[in-house]
């Protein structure tokens, strides 16, 4: 798996400062950017908009991120997320052979392991018979497995990597997509520690746990 | 593959027609609905709002469907189109044995279609010696196919089927989700047949054709 | 001011009962669908989907309610919830004279309260002299105050219901949109007392205040 | 009114073309973005992107605007397009005295331009006297007309704009959003000149009309 920020809005603390000061003051946006306030002031705001919870102004702020080596399995879930923009590798277009992903607990089940890497060769050679016999790239891939890995562009706004990251980072969330976000999460600290400090799991952000079943790291809160 | 609607707004003609009035009536819209048009003229109105292009009033109606038997390559697709609700069959928490769909390709291939379904057996063989091994229901679906089926109950709105459907039963899409949304085009207008009218391939309701590469059924537009 | 459903799904518990069930089911939905399970199982189901907050699946259940008589002040906040249809009076197309909204605060303002309605009745006799100048509607309007009403017919799908319901009849909000979410709710309630019950302000479903200045009602958390 | 980009993906050929090449290639999203092609080459394939109609790819590039100077009847025509982000300027939190904006209809008949220009002074001393006899501004403000101003910060994506500027630039649109849009549009082009060379009125893109009433420039298709 090999997540990295492509691109990013230029300058988000100030775009974020900017349009929260927009619905609070009789200045046009275009004199609230140039005033240029300081950038601990900038940050203070944003915190406060964080901690408010009215966190529609986060949205004008994007990350585009390139996502390689990731199972099938785990864009399907990915995906789900509609608040954001996906372009993913077709297996319609493009033809193998595919890397695929290993659980770390087939790795661990000794006699299955070797198993596991004997259907995945025996798959991409039967993959591979079936595109040299004319069946199309389409249908081909109907005996390629979850396990084979797929690349992806992806745009989501602050707003929705705080949802998605503070979702999907938890415990309970399955292993594969857990690590995905958590390297989404450290991409955008490479790019912006700031705004990057703000994609934790939802309980750090929160104090508590809102999960029904917890891990026991924070606080759960009333009959949940 | 299965398709059914299992429910849908009541009265839908009489909901789009209020919709619409709303705009251009000084009348509040509970009296705009308690008026009862004559239904001819509702569906004239219904028809004039598809012809004009303002499609927002149709998404007051909706259709939830049962969707079965369909290949996880379709629903990685199908999920794609974001402006409607899912709930699918979990890898995580549903264990096998899976069916499989079997693309005609394969069928045809005949040194191959045996390969097809010794893979299939032999995959749902070793995913059940997984579990059996300790390994989770989360890990042990590595090992299954792009061609096992799946289930979905999904809520689309008349606005969204319109587009799905014009664009998804175009000659050009994927044979399976091209059967997909023939099926529910099909049982839309089996539970309602003037709605389900307008849900045809976009050439169809355009009279021409807005694809790169035409089938040739309809006039080709400017110079794409 | 004035709330009614028009229309809503059909059967709603048990839609939210086979998409839920769908997820975690080897079965087809319209199995599941046609199982007619008991209703306190069924409605069992939907406290704990509440609970868990995996909301999606309350996403397949939606409510087109007719919204007549609010100002232009509180549609204007209304449509600012992206997640919903609304197809609104246009002041372009209809012309007056519209009645308008009066807040309390100006009829006990006991001076200015004359002033209000001989400004209102000033504005609507300018709006006919421009109509009748020959100026069009759609600029006519611009001397037409916020106070003005307006209506509208307006979808949203239960998991919306309850966050929109949740925030915008907190005690925060302004009294108008107040006024609309907790006639909304109640419009739900009549026609289905037991999703309607989920309808309430979001401390009450969560056992505690997130916002930064309470009210009082229930206890703050952590150090908002 | 003032349109100004304050901020916008950095790139955003280069994002396009790496989120196209995505769907179609082997390599991963990062090497892709490396390759570094040709500008010529990068633009051909946006061209083709937009040609083909398959513009989620467009997404991944977005603008953030200052919007200053527009009347609120514009404002709430323009925060229906639900596909973007808003923060505007509250009349909750901000207190006059606004500007407006006048029609030029009103300017140009004679008698009752003056009469306009009196009202709003009338209405913003009214509106002030409210606030200084203690009425909240979130009331005072109902004698505010639409003709007073507001501003937005506002951020869409390409695919979005490509929409709005097609649909609301074309002659059947209101004046002021038309005029807000050419606006959006000509800061765009300011910004980057090939991108904003896709943000014209839908016909030009189309190479006919698909309105129900046309304005003559482009022919007309079907039976519209």
């Amino acid at each position: 798996m090999d997540v990295r920020v492509l691109a990013s809005t230029p300058d988000p603390v100030r775009v974020i400062y900017t349009a929260a000061r927009t619905c609070y003051s009789a200045g046009r946006p275009a004199e609230l950017w140039a005033e240029e306030a300081a950038r601990p002031r900038m940050e203070r705001l944003v915190r406060q908009v964080v901690a408010s919870g009215h966190h529609s102004v986060l949205e004008h702020v994007a990350f585009t991120l390139a996502v390689a080596g990731v199972s099938r399995s785990c864009s399907h879930q990915l995906v789900r997320h509609r608040l954001a923009s996906y372009s993913q590798q077709s297996q319609r277009y493009v033809a193998g052979p595919f890397p695929y992903v290993t659980p770390p607990s087939w790795t661990r089940a000794a006699a299955l392991a070797g198993r596991y890497d004997a259907a995945m060769a025996e798959l991409n050679h039967l993959y591979e018979e079936a595109l040299a016999a004319g069946i199309p790239a389409e249908d081909a891939r109907f005996v390629l497995p979850n396990a084979v890995t797929t690349n992806l562009t992806m745009t989501m706004n602050l707003r929705e990597l705080m949802h998605t990251v503070g979702l999907r980072t938890c415990e309970r969330a399955q292993w594969e997509i857990r690590d995905l976000f958590a390297a989404v999460a450290a991409a955008v600290r490479g790019v912006d520690s700031f705004l990057g400090s703000f994609l934790v799991t939802k309980c750090e952000r929160l104090g508590y746990c809102d999960e029904r079943e917890t891990c026991g790291r924070y606080p759960v809160i009333g009959d949940r």
